[in-house]
């Protein structure tokens, strides 16, 4: 069977597992506090250009999300977030479960902007209902779009003049950085959100991401909620290690560009077959709308997801490339398509 | 300035008032445990014709809602809910607070149907996802409008079928039982939900709801989370005597009555002068779309919610009578109109 | 039955009755948002001479301990209490339901004393611990012991010197500043605390507690935190009423001094008979040591509460005087000692 | 610097890497829903002798932990505990951050036994504290004593009897089971507990514990509960491929011994220089009470936990042994001292 199911269903890059092999036999103390960890983190406040951010590794992205808005929310607080979104949809209500309400807005292309930051602001307007406070994007989103820096500065601004939070879900920052029509950087993020994170789990490392807390005000005693919220790992130095991997000579953004250039050529093929879109993605994960009949014969040979039934005769599904899809694997499909 | 803001602008019912002052002497044990409660409990159990029922006294109907849910649901189980509903809406996020989701549907009318239920079920395919497991209606609803016993009885059994429990929050339970157009009985919803309150605060009481958990499995140690959600009240026997006072020879009825006959007056008059309503509402609660210029006016003299905009000329307001509200106030902004 | 088992066991003193029907015809807004709230709050700051305090009326000590805890803290800090606190003990846990620990300690007067914050400060040393953040006492104390001056004072000083709040539960406030050996005024504590609250349910009130936030730093949004966590009243008025009647020329602290001189002759009474106490008690709850047999036989004819055994032929009961007691009870009992 | 620090200090065993390696390429898909999580567990239902038991593999302890206590109990339900129990000094109150008190006793051997379970629940009488409902134990202890087959039947007796669950925090089970002094079998905690773990973090593996969950009515949904309170592992496989290696032909058990010889070796060793202990442990910790001057010249060689003062003159180190120490260390240690 060959997998477009996920960008997690490897293990890990072989740099980063050579990695974890050759540091295995360091004592290092636990938690995160170890010389790996901390250069990882060195790493990330360079390559942001942001050396008062915070970078705290975690294991990975429900429990960053999680732990991130427990920490900065007070009670009454809520989030903002497309219906799409991964902590609307598809984390078993783990924000709920810590107390805070997620606000959702149906999005077509599974973004925000600011006509819903205010339409939320205005319709929130007295201490009988919850308090708009942070807004939840995802870069790119969980229907494979992005964002360009166009965007992102609206909504940061409209933030920033409520006093809301801009917090950016980057589980695939790495396609979203790498592709097409990408304007956004590394520094355009820690200058227009206060927190995200960097994805490793779905871009090369066998888990973890790490989060960088931009915002100065969000950053004390963080350390104190992650082990509460989600613990925090006993060998938290198999997070720097992996993160040293990922980001050594770029490696973490070539991985981005291979996934991106297989799912653009399985994309860029089935229109070519003329088979359209749910939504026009430039990123790793791509959602064509074939006929059921065609589905049900490719299911044979390869495991994907059913996303949603259009009409009586056709089906979207969602296929996903990783930094370990193969060429041929990719060719094989527009083959049998 | 004339009120037509709430149902909760007056102090209590007289004979409520009375019965406090008759009973303010006797020494009883606290927290719900003395034998005004038991009996109004028992006066209950009757009219609904479920001695196997427990009722519970709540301070309001926050805290009634958010302790049901509380003790009904496990931590990964959600509520499926209007979007208009109280929960979802008006008591910021106090169910979330508790965590547990909330799942809204948009309906013009403030009801959901089997058809929602449906919906959520075939959505939250797993556990990636929260479970739908309660389904939240009021009657009347937020906006005013009832059930009928078809209705409702389509909804208790898609949620039997679906091992779901069917919560209804009588907030206005009394000017619902006595609406034009009304076919449900208290027998009727002992048999048809789970759990079900008798609202007090809305209808002559100085506050108080009378909650009814009507299936066994929901009952034991509720009055535990009572306590540890919202807290019993010392003096519960003041929740007792006043449902004894307003359930004697009918009195909570003929309020409730009287309610609807003013509003259904208002109503009435106001389309005669050829105005709109946002729904057609045959309780306590309307919802006129008036020109803005005329609520302008209006508004020097009576004392009601802006509801919300509708064109750039027209506004939607609401106007709401009580047990105490006056003929004479009805007629005068009918004149006025 | 004559009943010395609380002091919630009678209904309202009849000036809070008279108030509550002379204005139950008045319409005000809901919530908390009427003339008879304003005002009673402004009483309350002109009493503890402090303009910048906020007033919050609530509905009961419990809600009023557990909202203000979750307004205050943040997820991963901690309540510091004795053991025999109220909100350690007898709230059904609603402290860790919001999320948070209580770290307690045994105290046989039931007062906590810098060495216990400095003992805990010590214990908890990294983010693999709760941190200690609010101590919370109680004046009186659940064993009717009290605070000096001095003592409290101490507390307040530890509290500041390491960031902490200072919280102070005042069910029985009224009884604690008009015991004998008491040298606390209100002015005091609203320099000395963070937050404290007046307590009515057992001095006077049919129910409701006056919440001060006298620390600027805590009052933002409390009102999101309690409608969310408590549910705010409807007819919040009722709260306002009932502290002006309280409040009116002292009758709040004559009908607690009320209280004291009954239990102070029945301590003393007691005492005569020769029979030793728990704790040295001067307010309204004392914990007198008798054979169990003299217990039985009182049982017959009073109503109060075994507190603890104490040994094979001993037992410690609680007896607890109100506002409502009578002169000729005590004489009774004392008589039949 | 030599580290006896704790047990997680390096990476995983060499034949964990392996498995992980040799695994690298397979595609799985994901959350624990691969054939390596599945036969994994079917191992472990082999080694315990219960095939009606749930495995779930855990990302660490303090989730595994909580995890367990919010699936399991209602809102109002509470954890009995040790003073020394890692749930209540060192998972920053992740339970009480769940909604859920421990309740805790002071314990100089770290162990609860049936006498703590009766005065819990005496003491809880009534709907006003929480109501006990868990007891958790951990094995070998966080001061590394352990349990005999007769102690933890008496408290698994007491828990059927009361209708209570025990649960038993396994993160160092393998050293407990090969301590001198065992006679405990994974088949008896099967019979014995309501649900346990075998630890994987601190034996071997680079991070991942196996919950069991014997009792069936605790079975239902424990994914959903996962998921949300700390997540599912994306790439789950990496749990099961790692339990695979440290089951396979006892390879847990072997790492287990080794470092229960050389702490034994230690604590024999220290012992013969005539020093004392704070308890007496069979397993991989060990707790002696030095001299400090003495612990400060083995400090610039050891990295080791001072565990607490003991007087002005001596204080009390914590010693850890791994699979991965040195006896070459071991001696030098003794040597040294």
């Amino acid at each position: 069977m060959i997998f477009f199911r996920s960008d997690y269903s490897l293990g890990g890059h072989p740099q980063v597992l050579e990695a974890l092999a050759n540091t295995n036999y360091e004592h290092w103390d636990g938690y995160g506090l170890d010389d790996h960890c901390f250069g990882a983190a060195d790493t990330i406040k360079g390559l942001i250009e942001n050396s008062g951010a915070e970078v705290h590794f975690m294991i990975g992205g429900t429990p960053a999300n999680y732990t991130s808005i427990s920490a900065f929310l007070r009670p009454h607080e809520a989030v903002l977030a497309s219906r799409s979104a991964h902590i609307y949809m598809h984390e078993t209500g783990s924000v709920e479960a810590r107390g805070h309400k997620v606000v959702a807005f149906d999005t077509p292309d599974g973004k925000l902007c600011p006509a819903h930051v205010k339409e939320a602001l205005i319709e929130h307007e007295d201490e009988h209902m919850v308090k708009p406070k942070l807004v939840y994007v995802s870069d790119s989103t969980e229907i494979g779009t992005i964002y360009t820096k166009a965007e992102l500065t609206a909504l940061s601004e409209v933030c920033r003049e409520n006093s809301m939070y801009l917090y950016l879900d980057g589980a695939r920052l790495g396609c979203a950085l790498t592709a097409q029509g990408n304007d956004l950087t590394l520094p355009d993020l820690a200058a227009l959100t206060d927190a995200f994170y960097i994805g490793g789990t779905k871009n090369g490392a066998l888990f973890g991401e790490a989060l960088v807390i931009v915002n100065p005000e969000l950053q004390p005693e963080f350390r104190y909620v992650t082990k509460q919220q989600c613990g925090l790992l006993a060998k938290g130095r198999l997070l720097g290690v992996q993160f040293e991997a990922l980001l050594k000579d770029g490696l973490y953004f070539r991985l981005a560009e291979h996934s991106n250039r297989l799912a653009n050529k399985l994309r860029d093929g089935i229109a070519a077959k003329g088979h359209g879109f749910l939504v026009d993605s430039p990123t790793n994960q791509i959602f064509p709308i074939l006929p059921i009949k065609l589905v049900e014969k490719l299911e044979e040979k390869y495991f994907f997801y059913r996303w949603k039934p259009i009409d009586e005769n056709n089906i979207c599904i969602r296929l996903v490339t990783s930094w370990g899809s193969a060429e041929e694997d990719v060719d094989s499909f527009l083959q049998d398509i």
